[in-house]
């Protein structure tokens, strides 16, 4: 066995279950063991941002991390925008990256690159094998390290690859997720009984059925109101599930936030603002207020709410007052023209229940949430770090983990754009996605900023640089030339006519949304 | 004048002419100042390999940097891949990327990452701008240091873009590159004048015409043989200029340069192959040869070329023996069924006079150089530091720089996924670039790769991610939806006429060349 072989053996036998991949020549023997043990579910990109984009979407969804093989610090470095987004989340990823043999490496070839260094600006464990005999060990502490939510990278060189090992493969220790203080929920409990009118901030796991469940029995008895970290990263919404509000993240946005005299913090960090706009304060809560942390991101949130909600001696789930969670009511089908609002109208009306809504948006997003408030149970993940090309690289590793499910992906053309290769893996894959291009032909985003300083007529490099068009995009022939069928709509009835097809048919589709 | 406008202004009196851009908010002062202050040229990429592949480019055809603009952290680490390439390369470029206001990034917003920890990896100078009152400097340092051959990356914080100033914009030093060492010069003619057997080896700018010339005059009376570095950056080739091999990157590939006795390396560091092989020397020199550095990266090379021939009374060009310049002798036009032989004899009989080449067809590149050496003269670009995608953005930036001459890329169909979208800024920008993409249908270095390892008949996985089919990939689609008239070619003559059109229509083009 070599070390590669023991490698992948370690992987396997710790629960990795899917690698996203796109190697090369110092990750052959790391690709010849995935076919020497059979197990894992080995998927290519075409573009590494491909691979590290749908780790996040498969750890997302199932807490546990996705595999990438990438090739040296080139090919790492095209996925550190993705694990930047994954790392925001707190997203278990494992990277493998293998690198020249050491002999080699000594000589500084072409390929050759501070790998330890690319990836220590988004990895919150990394480390280079030393050795065959410490490979297997290597392996278990990165997986450890990445159920903690953090973004593990190991970097493999190829003769610890293709050296012979006797080594035995290490057993992954028991992990759990940390145990909140117990302080933290006496003093939460005090606050939530003392004050009249608290916030109840939910981020990480805390968004999930459980720690929702949780919280609609706190605001059950104290009448607090619940909101999201700003990137939710995992958030089960809809009908029979409490309605949390978002909490925008641009400078102003969310002042209302700081008329709250305290505010419980649970599983996530106090937030700020995405931007930073000269006179607004970059923390979107006021100094004044009283703030709680119930549980910090990677303790145990769901936990920390269900002993919050004991201690305030809540009502369990079946016994919530009438109006508590959200009851079916999904909104009406538009018609004409299509715009923002009709779009999200649309998909609201026919998203299927346990729909995965992936939402790369921008500017377009904050339609959709109020009008799918009231639709069928679903899980929608927002964009944690705000590198663009995220979203349909994220798809795929939603559509990995649940294959059962349908995926949605709610797409700006401008972020689209940044990994569009994305599209030929879940043509391959043949995974049940359905991608919806919000074309409307600009970085929106950039105009509103220009906006936001006063730019009403922009110069002409300012045009040029925040408009898609001249030439505009062919989305219909792109995602045909990369394998998945593809349409364009104009009105809210095509859309929501080919929204119904996609959704019937097996398979990836994109429908471009030409918008007024 | 805010800092912005200080910046762009001392840019352009630096020499700045050129800006390929994928900004963000962050960014957008600098925008708004290449509006304000006009004369440099602003291109938008619509992912950021592209905009750091084409100052590639253009630093190649015009020996100064490029400006790139970029967003943040994981703007950058999107660029990182050709930025290796062009650090490999020693071309000048440019970088400008935007921070949040130093305020603001104090909170650690979701985009904050370590912007100076990723600039470094592929940077020779790196810095953050520390005040509006330094920036006119830093630009100005930024530009020396490039010059130089490496990457300059200054980071300007957005309260620093639009702080007012009263700032001066600061002069740029005269710079021109370090004399190489008298005792060199001395060392190689002595050892030419013993030695009945040298080889001289080629790299940077002693590829360049004025570079080539000298080594004509040295071979003329020595005899010695002309070797490339292994991946010139900028080499002129062709009639009228002398013969150089390339000398070949895998194992083992230039073992018979090991026969010489004596090597001079103009401009180059001692080669070392792209890949290490167990049973092979990393270094594609033997200890034993006599070798001597005539100039180092970073020296005078086409100087110190020009002092040896001196050294050495050779004659001037017009004076060299018949036989020592090629001669006009394109090979004829095939027929049938395409191979890459055939594909490569097709281009070559009818590339045009100042063609630049741009080869990123990874395996298939070698059949190019032996059938282009008595063609008319032209211009060839390498991939410096190996990392996929680096062809087409490169391409960009050699037509901006030389809107006269056309560009032809030579493009493996792997390697072309990695950077699609530049095709929708040559479109944008018609740029006279014509993408000949060789559609193997596979990764084929990997499977080659598997082949020296003694894998034939590899499995699954193995096959799996070293084929790029199902689905395949519909170059023609992909290409028209971006912008650029395409077509697909499946023989030798279909490819010839496509070629001709291609070369007489403006604007560009791709062809797919489907190969047996």
């Amino acid at each position: 066995m070599n070390g590669a072989e023991l490698l992948i053996k370690t992987a396997l036998a710790s629960g990795i279950e899917v690698c996203f991949t796109n190697p090369g020549t110092t990750e052959m023997p790391l690709v010849l063991a995935l076919d020497g043990v059979p197990g894992i579910r080995t998927i290519l990109g075409l573009f590494e941002g491909v691979c590290t984009g749908a780790a996040d979407g498969y750890g997302r969804m199932t807490g546990k991390p996705a595999m990438t093989l990438v090739h040296l610090g080139p090919g790492f470095a095209n996925g550190v925008g993705n694990l930047h987004n994954a790392r925001r989340a707190r997203t278990p990823v494992l990277n493998l990256i293998g690198e020249h043999a050491t002999w080699h490496r000594a000589v500084d070839p072409p390929l050759h690159m501070d790998i330890e260094a690319l990836t220590a600006v988004v990895s919150g464990w990394h480390r280079t094998c030393g050795s065959v005999e410490t490979i297997s060990g290597d392996v278990t502490d990165a997986i450890i390290a990445s159920l903690q939510g953090q973004i593990s990278s190991l970097i493999v060189p190829h003769d610890h690859q293709l050296a012979e090992s006797k080594g035995k493969v290490a057993a992954l220790p028991a992990f759990s997720s940390r145990r909140a203080d117990e302080g933290a929920v006496e003093k939460a409990t005090m606050i939530l009984r003392q004050r009249s009118r608290s916030l109840l901030m939910l981020g990480g796991r805390a968004l999930s059925k459980n720690g929702l469940a949780a919280a609609a029995r706190i605001k059950a008895v104290t009448g607090c109101d619940l909101f999201t970290e700003t990137f939710p990263s995992c958030w089960e919404r809809g009908a029979g599930l409490p309605v949390v509000e978002r909490t925008l993240y641009q400078p102003g946005q969310s002042n209302t936030l700081r008329e709250y005299p305290a505010v419980i913090l649970a599983g996530m960090e106090e937030p700020v603002t995405f931007m930073g706009l000269k006179g607004f304060d970059s923390r979107i809560l006021g100094r004044d207020q009283e703030k709680v942390s119930l549980a910090a991101p990677g303790q145990d949130v769901v936990g920390a709410l269900e002993r919050l909600a004991d201690a305030l001696s809540a009502p369990n789930g079946s016994r919530l007052p009438k109006g508590l969670l959200a009851e079916f009511q999904p909104p009406a089908l538009p018609g004409g023209k299509l715009t923002v609002a009709k779009a999200c109208q649309t998909l609201a009306a026919l998203q299927p229940e346990g729909a995965i809504v992936v939402d790369e948006g921008i500017t377009s997003s904050s339609a959709y949430l109020p009008v799918t408030q009231r639709v069928a149970e679903h899980t929608m993940f927002t964009i944690g770090g705000g590198s663009l090309g995220w979203g349909m690289p994220c798809a795929i590793g939603a559509a990995v983990a649940c294959p059962d499910r349908p995926v949605i992906g709610f797409q700006g053309d401008g972020s689209t754009m940044y990994t569009v290769q994305a599209l030929w893996t879940q043509a391959r894959e043949a995974l049940n996605i359905t991608t919806l291009v919000l074309s409307n032909r600009s970085y929106h985003a950039l105009q509103l900023n220009l906006d936001r300083f006063g730019i009403t007529s922009p110069g002409p490099v300012a045009k040029a640089v925040t408009e898609l068009e001249r030439p505009s995009i062919g989305w219909v022939k792109i995602a045909q030339g990369l394998g998945v069928p593809a349409v364009s709509v104009a009105t809210a009835e095509e859309l929501a006519r080919e929204i119904r097809i996609a959704l019937a048919e097996s398979g990836p589709h994109l429908i471009e949304m030409v918008l007024q």
